[in-house]
Protein backbone atom coordinates (compact mmCIF):
# COMPACT_ATOMS: atom_id res chain seq x y z
CA UNK A 1 0.00 0.00 0.00
CA UNK A 2 0.72 3.63 -0.48
CA UNK A 3 1.01 5.00 2.91
CA UNK A 4 1.28 8.73 3.71
CA UNK A 5 2.52 9.66 7.21
CA UNK A 6 1.92 12.66 8.23
CA UNK A 7 4.46 13.77 10.53
CA UNK A 8 6.79 12.24 9.00
CA UNK A 9 9.88 13.57 10.71
CA UNK A 10 8.36 13.32 14.27
CA UNK A 11 9.75 10.85 16.81
CA UNK A 12 7.17 7.94 15.34
CA UNK A 13 7.39 8.92 11.61
CA UNK A 14 11.38 9.05 11.53
CA UNK A 15 10.66 5.30 12.79
CA UNK A 16 7.69 4.34 11.14
CA UNK A 17 8.54 5.04 7.73
CA UNK A 18 11.91 2.34 7.07
CA UNK A 19 9.25 -0.45 9.05
CA UNK A 20 6.65 0.14 6.49
CA UNK A 21 9.48 0.12 3.58
CA UNK A 22 10.50 -3.68 5.54
CA UNK A 23 6.52 -4.55 5.31
CA UNK A 24 6.32 -3.70 1.37
CA UNK A 25 4.52 -0.44 1.35
CA UNK A 26 5.33 2.25 -0.58
CA UNK A 27 5.41 5.04 2.72
CA UNK A 28 5.29 8.73 1.35
CA UNK A 29 6.84 11.22 4.45
CA UNK A 30 4.64 14.01 4.15
CA UNK A 31 6.77 17.55 6.19
CA UNK A 32 6.47 21.00 6.13
CA UNK A 33 9.63 22.14 4.84
CA UNK A 34 12.06 20.83 1.47
CA UNK A 35 14.98 20.38 4.01
CA UNK A 36 13.43 17.21 5.36
CA UNK A 37 13.20 16.16 2.14
CA UNK A 38 16.96 14.19 2.35
CA UNK A 39 15.94 12.64 5.83
CA UNK A 40 12.94 11.25 4.54
CA UNK A 41 14.32 9.45 1.04
CA UNK A 42 16.97 8.49 3.56
CA UNK A 43 14.37 6.58 5.41
CA UNK A 44 13.06 5.24 2.25
CA UNK A 45 10.17 7.39 1.86
CA UNK A 46 9.12 9.26 -0.87
CA UNK A 47 8.95 13.16 0.47
CA UNK A 48 6.50 15.51 -0.03
CA UNK A 49 5.12 18.76 1.25
CA UNK A 50 2.06 19.54 3.46
CA UNK A 51 1.11 21.65 6.46
CA UNK A 52 -1.65 20.43 8.27
CA UNK A 53 -2.04 24.38 9.41
CA UNK A 54 -2.21 25.37 5.32
CA UNK A 55 -2.53 23.18 2.44
CA UNK A 56 -1.75 19.74 2.42
CA UNK A 57 -4.38 17.32 0.92
CA UNK A 58 -2.64 16.99 -2.17
CA UNK A 59 0.30 15.50 -0.54
CA UNK A 60 -2.19 12.60 -0.13
CA UNK A 61 -2.63 12.19 -3.77
CA UNK A 62 -2.59 8.08 -4.54
CA UNK A 63 -2.55 7.26 -0.97
CA UNK A 64 -3.84 3.92 -0.34
CA UNK A 65 -3.61 4.73 3.96
CA UNK A 66 -2.78 7.39 6.20
CA UNK A 67 -0.64 7.25 9.25
CA UNK A 68 -1.24 10.65 11.33
CA UNK A 69 1.30 10.90 14.02
CA UNK A 70 1.56 15.00 14.09
CA UNK A 71 1.59 16.72 16.81
CA UNK A 72 2.87 20.43 17.99
CA UNK A 73 4.69 19.18 20.79
CA UNK A 74 5.66 20.26 23.76
CA UNK A 75 7.81 23.43 23.01
CA UNK A 76 5.20 24.97 21.21
CA UNK A 77 1.99 27.11 22.31
CA UNK A 78 -1.66 25.33 23.44
CA UNK A 79 -2.88 27.38 20.33
CA UNK A 80 -0.49 24.70 18.27
CA UNK A 81 -2.25 22.20 20.21
CA UNK A 82 -5.21 23.32 18.89
CA UNK A 83 -4.54 24.47 15.45
CA UNK A 84 -2.45 20.61 14.57
CA UNK A 85 -3.36 18.01 17.32
CA UNK A 86 -6.98 18.63 17.11
CA UNK A 87 -7.51 20.48 14.01
CA UNK A 88 -5.17 19.44 11.76
CA UNK A 89 -6.13 15.65 12.56
CA UNK A 90 -9.80 16.89 11.48
CA UNK A 91 -8.17 18.52 8.57
CA UNK A 92 -7.04 15.05 7.73
CA UNK A 93 -9.48 13.10 8.12
CA UNK A 94 -11.78 15.00 5.70
CA UNK A 95 -9.21 15.01 3.23
CA UNK A 96 -9.16 11.36 3.31
CA UNK A 97 -12.94 11.12 3.20
CA UNK A 98 -13.01 13.45 -0.02
CA UNK A 99 -10.63 11.19 -1.59
CA UNK A 100 -11.95 8.15 -0.66
CA UNK A 101 -8.64 6.77 1.56
CA UNK A 102 -10.56 4.63 3.67
CA UNK A 103 -7.72 3.80 5.81
CA UNK A 104 -6.29 5.97 8.42
CA UNK A 105 -4.12 5.27 11.78
CA UNK A 106 -4.42 7.71 13.97
CA UNK A 107 -1.43 8.05 17.38
CA UNK A 108 -3.72 9.27 20.11
CA UNK A 109 -2.67 9.09 23.61
CA UNK A 110 -3.53 7.26 26.72
CA UNK A 111 -6.51 8.58 28.36
CA UNK A 112 -7.54 10.76 25.61
CA UNK A 113 -10.82 8.30 25.73
CA UNK A 114 -12.23 10.09 28.63
CA UNK A 115 -10.55 13.06 29.28
CA UNK A 116 -12.55 13.67 32.40
CA UNK A 117 -10.32 11.23 34.05
CA UNK A 118 -7.36 13.05 33.71
CA UNK A 119 -6.62 16.23 35.46
CA UNK A 120 -3.10 18.55 35.66
CA UNK A 121 -1.32 20.48 32.70
CA UNK A 122 -1.33 17.66 30.01
CA UNK A 123 -5.51 17.89 30.06
CA UNK A 124 -5.85 20.50 27.65
CA UNK A 125 -3.45 18.14 25.16
CA UNK A 126 -5.60 14.79 26.00
CA UNK A 127 -9.09 16.95 25.22
CA UNK A 128 -7.51 18.11 21.92
CA UNK A 129 -6.72 14.10 21.38
CA UNK A 130 -10.28 13.18 22.67
CA UNK A 131 -11.94 15.30 19.76
CA UNK A 132 -9.57 14.18 17.29
CA UNK A 133 -10.08 10.75 17.77
CA UNK A 134 -14.01 11.65 17.96
CA UNK A 135 -14.10 13.19 14.90
CA UNK A 136 -12.42 10.19 13.28
CA UNK A 137 -14.27 7.49 15.07
CA UNK A 138 -17.59 8.90 13.69
CA UNK A 139 -16.03 9.51 10.06
CA UNK A 140 -16.68 6.92 7.67
CA UNK A 141 -12.86 6.35 7.57
CA UNK A 142 -11.99 1.99 8.62
CA UNK A 143 -10.06 3.62 11.40
CA UNK A 144 -7.43 2.48 14.16
CA UNK A 145 -6.82 4.48 16.88
CA UNK A 146 -3.50 3.98 18.86
CA UNK A 147 -2.81 5.58 22.24
CA UNK A 148 0.47 4.82 24.16
CA UNK A 149 1.30 5.64 26.98
CA UNK A 150 4.55 7.54 28.20
CA UNK A 151 6.80 7.33 25.07
CA UNK A 152 10.48 6.93 24.82
CA UNK A 153 13.79 6.14 22.91
CA UNK A 154 14.38 3.11 23.88
CA UNK A 155 15.05 0.27 20.98
CA UNK A 156 12.15 -1.50 20.00
CA UNK A 157 11.82 -4.88 21.65
CA UNK A 158 8.88 -6.01 19.20
CA UNK A 159 6.72 -6.36 22.48
CA UNK A 160 3.76 -4.33 24.20
CA UNK A 161 0.68 -4.64 26.50
CA UNK A 162 -2.32 -3.75 24.06
CA UNK A 163 -5.60 -3.37 25.48
CA UNK A 164 -8.69 -2.85 23.06
CA UNK A 165 -10.93 -0.30 23.93
CA UNK A 166 -9.80 -0.23 27.24
CA UNK A 167 -7.29 2.51 29.36
CA UNK A 168 -5.71 1.23 32.45
CA UNK A 169 -4.02 3.87 34.36
CA UNK A 170 -1.03 2.24 34.94
CA UNK A 171 1.70 0.06 33.12
CA UNK A 172 4.97 0.99 31.69
CA UNK A 173 6.40 3.28 29.22
CA UNK A 174 6.48 2.03 25.81
CA UNK A 175 9.23 3.27 22.82
CA UNK A 176 8.63 4.77 19.93
CA UNK A 177 10.19 2.29 17.84
CA UNK A 178 7.47 -0.30 19.31
CA UNK A 179 4.22 2.00 18.60
CA UNK A 180 6.06 2.41 15.36
CA UNK A 181 5.59 -1.28 14.77
CA UNK A 182 2.34 -1.60 16.21
CA UNK A 183 1.66 0.80 13.40
CA UNK A 184 2.96 -1.50 10.66
CA UNK A 185 0.69 -4.65 12.36
CA UNK A 186 -1.90 -2.72 11.94
CA UNK A 187 -2.07 -1.97 8.72
CA UNK A 188 -1.73 -5.50 7.64
CA UNK A 189 -5.22 -6.10 7.80
CA UNK A 190 -8.37 -5.05 9.23
CA UNK A 191 -8.26 -6.60 13.03
CA UNK A 192 -8.24 -3.31 14.70
CA UNK A 193 -10.44 -1.45 12.70
CA UNK A 194 -12.78 0.36 14.48
CA UNK A 195 -10.81 0.19 17.50
CA UNK A 196 -9.18 2.44 20.22
CA UNK A 197 -6.44 0.62 21.91
CA UNK A 198 -4.17 1.25 25.18
CA UNK A 199 -0.68 0.87 24.27
CA UNK A 200 2.01 0.44 27.20
CA UNK A 201 5.24 -1.43 26.93
CA UNK A 202 5.10 -5.48 27.84
CA UNK A 203 5.92 -8.38 27.22
CA UNK A 204 3.19 -9.89 24.09
CA UNK A 205 4.58 -9.39 20.35
CA UNK A 206 3.07 -7.45 18.83
CA UNK A 207 1.31 -9.78 16.41
CA UNK A 208 -0.55 -11.58 19.25
CA UNK A 209 -0.90 -8.63 20.82
CA UNK A 210 -2.96 -6.65 18.07
CA UNK A 211 -5.35 -9.47 17.95
CA UNK A 212 -9.15 -8.12 18.81
CA UNK A 213 -10.03 -11.15 20.00
CA UNK A 214 -7.42 -10.49 23.16
CA UNK A 215 -8.94 -8.13 25.34
CA UNK A 216 -5.68 -7.33 27.86
CA UNK A 217 -2.10 -8.15 26.46
CA UNK B 1 -38.93 29.67 33.87
CA UNK B 2 -35.01 28.87 36.14
CA UNK B 3 -32.26 30.41 33.77
CA UNK B 4 -28.76 29.08 34.86
CA UNK B 5 -26.22 31.65 33.42
CA UNK B 6 -22.96 29.88 33.12
CA UNK B 7 -20.50 32.75 32.85
CA UNK B 8 -22.75 35.42 34.66
CA UNK B 9 -19.94 37.51 36.13
CA UNK B 10 -18.72 38.52 32.06
CA UNK B 11 -19.43 40.90 30.20
CA UNK B 12 -22.77 39.66 28.54
CA UNK B 13 -23.45 38.07 31.54
CA UNK B 14 -23.93 40.79 33.90
CA UNK B 15 -26.13 42.38 31.62
CA UNK B 16 -28.41 39.39 31.38
CA UNK B 17 -29.18 39.01 34.74
CA UNK B 18 -31.48 41.94 35.18
CA UNK B 19 -33.02 41.54 31.30
CA UNK B 20 -33.88 37.69 32.90
CA UNK B 21 -35.26 39.15 35.89
CA UNK B 22 -37.04 41.99 33.87
CA UNK B 23 -38.66 39.36 31.55
CA UNK B 24 -40.21 37.23 34.67
CA UNK B 25 -37.72 34.69 34.68
CA UNK B 26 -35.77 33.44 37.44
CA UNK B 27 -31.94 34.06 36.50
CA UNK B 28 -29.70 31.82 38.68
CA UNK B 29 -25.70 33.06 38.45
CA UNK B 30 -23.15 30.51 38.12
CA UNK B 31 -20.05 31.87 39.50
CA UNK B 32 -15.86 30.83 40.31
CA UNK B 33 -15.75 32.45 43.58
CA UNK B 34 -18.36 33.56 46.49
CA UNK B 35 -16.37 36.74 46.11
CA UNK B 36 -18.68 37.31 43.12
CA UNK B 37 -21.92 36.21 45.08
CA UNK B 38 -23.03 40.23 46.38
CA UNK B 39 -22.57 41.36 42.43
CA UNK B 40 -24.85 38.82 41.01
CA UNK B 41 -27.46 39.35 44.07
CA UNK B 42 -27.38 43.34 43.01
CA UNK B 43 -28.24 42.24 39.32
CA UNK B 44 -31.32 39.69 40.67
CA UNK B 45 -29.57 36.47 40.07
CA UNK B 46 -29.35 33.93 42.67
CA UNK B 47 -25.48 33.37 42.66
CA UNK B 48 -24.30 29.90 43.01
CA UNK B 49 -20.94 28.33 42.79
CA UNK B 50 -20.01 26.13 39.84
CA UNK B 51 -16.48 25.53 38.08
CA UNK B 52 -16.43 24.07 34.98
CA UNK B 53 -13.31 22.70 35.07
CA UNK B 54 -14.60 21.20 38.26
CA UNK B 55 -17.61 21.12 39.58
CA UNK B 56 -20.33 22.77 38.19
CA UNK B 57 -23.15 20.59 37.37
CA UNK B 58 -25.22 20.66 41.02
CA UNK B 59 -25.24 24.72 39.84
CA UNK B 60 -27.50 23.49 37.11
CA UNK B 61 -29.77 21.85 39.98
CA UNK B 62 -33.83 22.99 39.24
CA UNK B 63 -33.00 25.04 36.05
CA UNK B 64 -35.32 25.04 33.06
CA UNK B 65 -32.61 26.44 30.68
CA UNK B 66 -28.93 27.17 30.57
CA UNK B 67 -26.83 30.36 28.55
CA UNK B 68 -23.41 29.58 27.81
CA UNK B 69 -21.80 32.62 28.03
CA UNK B 70 -18.29 31.64 29.46
CA UNK B 71 -15.28 32.13 27.81
CA UNK B 72 -11.16 32.12 28.95
CA UNK B 73 -10.84 35.50 27.91
CA UNK B 74 -8.31 37.21 25.84
CA UNK B 75 -5.87 37.10 29.16
CA UNK B 76 -5.14 33.65 29.77
CA UNK B 77 -3.22 31.08 27.73
CA UNK B 78 -4.88 28.77 25.29
CA UNK B 79 -5.00 26.10 27.50
CA UNK B 80 -7.81 27.80 29.03
CA UNK B 81 -9.43 28.01 25.76
CA UNK B 82 -9.28 24.43 25.53
CA UNK B 83 -10.44 23.75 28.87
CA UNK B 84 -13.28 26.03 29.37
CA UNK B 85 -14.26 27.54 25.77
CA UNK B 86 -14.95 23.72 24.20
CA UNK B 87 -14.22 21.35 26.89
CA UNK B 88 -16.41 23.50 29.61
CA UNK B 89 -18.83 24.18 26.95
CA UNK B 90 -18.93 20.48 26.50
CA UNK B 91 -18.82 19.66 30.15
CA UNK B 92 -22.45 21.57 30.45
CA UNK B 93 -23.94 19.83 27.64
CA UNK B 94 -23.25 16.82 29.14
CA UNK B 95 -24.62 17.77 32.78
CA UNK B 96 -27.64 19.53 30.84
CA UNK B 97 -28.56 16.10 29.10
CA UNK B 98 -28.07 14.12 32.27
CA UNK B 99 -30.44 16.23 34.32
CA UNK B 100 -32.85 16.28 31.80
CA UNK B 101 -32.49 20.15 30.98
CA UNK B 102 -33.64 20.61 27.72
CA UNK B 103 -33.23 24.31 26.63
CA UNK B 104 -29.74 25.51 25.90
CA UNK B 105 -28.29 29.00 24.65
CA UNK B 106 -24.87 28.66 23.45
CA UNK B 107 -23.06 32.56 23.04
CA UNK B 108 -20.79 31.01 20.44
CA UNK B 109 -18.94 33.43 17.88
CA UNK B 110 -19.20 34.77 14.39
CA UNK B 111 -16.91 32.50 12.17
CA UNK B 112 -17.27 29.50 14.07
CA UNK B 113 -19.44 27.72 11.33
CA UNK B 114 -16.59 26.96 9.54
CA UNK B 115 -12.90 27.33 11.14
CA UNK B 116 -11.39 26.99 7.29
CA UNK B 117 -12.80 30.63 6.28
CA UNK B 118 -10.79 32.00 9.51
CA UNK B 119 -6.86 32.68 9.73
CA UNK B 120 -4.55 34.64 11.76
CA UNK B 121 -4.39 34.63 15.52
CA UNK B 122 -8.32 34.30 16.29
CA UNK B 123 -8.25 30.74 14.42
CA UNK B 124 -7.55 28.56 17.40
CA UNK B 125 -10.48 30.31 19.26
CA UNK B 126 -12.61 29.78 16.65
CA UNK B 127 -11.72 26.06 16.57
CA UNK B 128 -12.61 25.87 20.14
CA UNK B 129 -15.94 27.59 19.40
CA UNK B 130 -16.93 25.44 16.43
CA UNK B 131 -15.94 22.26 18.50
CA UNK B 132 -18.20 23.45 21.03
CA UNK B 133 -21.23 24.39 19.08
CA UNK B 134 -21.09 20.97 16.93
CA UNK B 135 -21.13 18.82 20.82
CA UNK B 136 -24.05 21.25 21.50
CA UNK B 137 -26.00 20.27 17.74
CA UNK B 138 -25.15 16.61 18.25
CA UNK B 139 -26.68 16.29 21.35
CA UNK B 140 -30.36 15.85 22.23
CA UNK B 141 -30.54 19.09 23.61
CA UNK B 142 -32.97 22.31 21.45
CA UNK B 143 -30.34 24.63 20.98
CA UNK B 144 -29.81 27.94 19.98
CA UNK B 145 -26.61 29.21 18.63
CA UNK B 146 -25.76 32.96 18.69
CA UNK B 147 -22.73 34.13 16.79
CA UNK B 148 -21.91 37.58 17.47
CA UNK B 149 -19.05 39.09 15.74
CA UNK B 150 -16.74 41.82 17.46
CA UNK B 151 -18.51 43.22 21.14
CA UNK B 152 -18.74 46.09 22.41
CA UNK B 153 -20.05 48.27 25.59
CA UNK B 154 -22.19 50.54 23.78
CA UNK B 155 -25.50 50.94 25.29
CA UNK B 156 -28.13 48.53 24.10
CA UNK B 157 -30.17 49.72 20.79
CA UNK B 158 -32.95 46.54 21.02
CA UNK B 159 -31.75 46.35 17.39
CA UNK B 160 -29.71 44.10 15.52
CA UNK B 161 -28.98 42.23 12.07
CA UNK B 162 -29.50 38.63 12.56
CA UNK B 163 -28.51 35.86 10.17
CA UNK B 164 -29.84 32.36 10.24
CA UNK B 165 -27.66 29.63 9.48
CA UNK B 166 -25.75 32.04 7.13
CA UNK B 167 -22.65 33.66 8.44
CA UNK B 168 -21.88 36.59 6.32
CA UNK B 169 -18.68 37.64 6.49
CA UNK B 170 -18.50 42.09 7.10
CA UNK B 171 -21.56 43.75 9.57
CA UNK B 172 -21.28 46.15 12.28
CA UNK B 173 -19.83 45.21 15.96
CA UNK B 174 -22.78 44.38 17.95
CA UNK B 175 -23.30 45.54 21.96
CA UNK B 176 -22.90 43.32 24.43
CA UNK B 177 -26.12 44.56 25.40
CA UNK B 178 -27.99 43.44 22.42
CA UNK B 179 -26.61 40.10 22.63
CA UNK B 180 -27.75 39.48 26.10
CA UNK B 181 -31.74 41.13 24.71
CA UNK B 182 -31.16 38.97 22.24
CA UNK B 183 -30.93 35.85 24.48
CA UNK B 184 -33.73 36.70 26.11
CA UNK B 185 -36.19 36.87 23.28
CA UNK B 186 -34.31 33.29 22.12
CA UNK B 187 -35.91 32.12 25.38
CA UNK B 188 -38.92 33.34 25.07
CA UNK B 189 -40.33 30.85 22.65
CA UNK B 190 -38.81 28.26 20.23
CA UNK B 191 -38.41 29.88 17.37
CA UNK B 192 -34.60 29.64 17.03
CA UNK B 193 -34.15 26.23 18.67
CA UNK B 194 -32.25 24.11 16.12
CA UNK B 195 -30.37 27.63 14.57
CA UNK B 196 -26.83 28.61 14.31
CA UNK B 197 -27.32 32.47 14.64
CA UNK B 198 -24.53 35.39 13.31
CA UNK B 199 -25.85 38.41 14.95
CA UNK B 200 -24.14 42.18 13.51
CA UNK B 201 -24.95 45.33 14.83
CA UNK B 202 -28.32 46.39 12.74
CA UNK B 203 -31.48 47.92 12.68
CA UNK B 204 -34.39 45.52 12.99
CA UNK B 205 -35.83 45.33 16.39
CA UNK B 206 -33.98 42.15 18.12
CA UNK B 207 -37.88 40.32 18.25
CA UNK B 208 -38.12 40.74 14.68
CA UNK B 209 -34.71 39.93 13.57
CA UNK B 210 -35.45 36.23 15.63
CA UNK B 211 -38.17 35.19 13.60
CA UNK B 212 -36.84 32.17 11.60
CA UNK B 213 -38.74 33.15 8.83
CA UNK B 214 -36.10 35.91 7.96
CA UNK B 215 -32.93 34.54 6.79
CA UNK B 216 -31.76 38.28 6.81
CA UNK B 217 -32.35 41.03 8.78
Amino acid sequence: MVVAVIGANGGIGRRLLPLLNDAGHEPVGVVRSEDQFDTIRERGGEPRLGDLEDEFAPALEGADAIVFTAGAGGSTGWDKTILVDLWGAERAVRACAKRGIDRFVMISSRGAGDPERRQGPIKPYIVAKHVADRTLQRSSLDETILRPTRLTDEEGTGRVAAYFDEDPETGDPISRADVAQSVVTCLDGDATVGHAITLYGGGTPIEEALRPDRSTQ
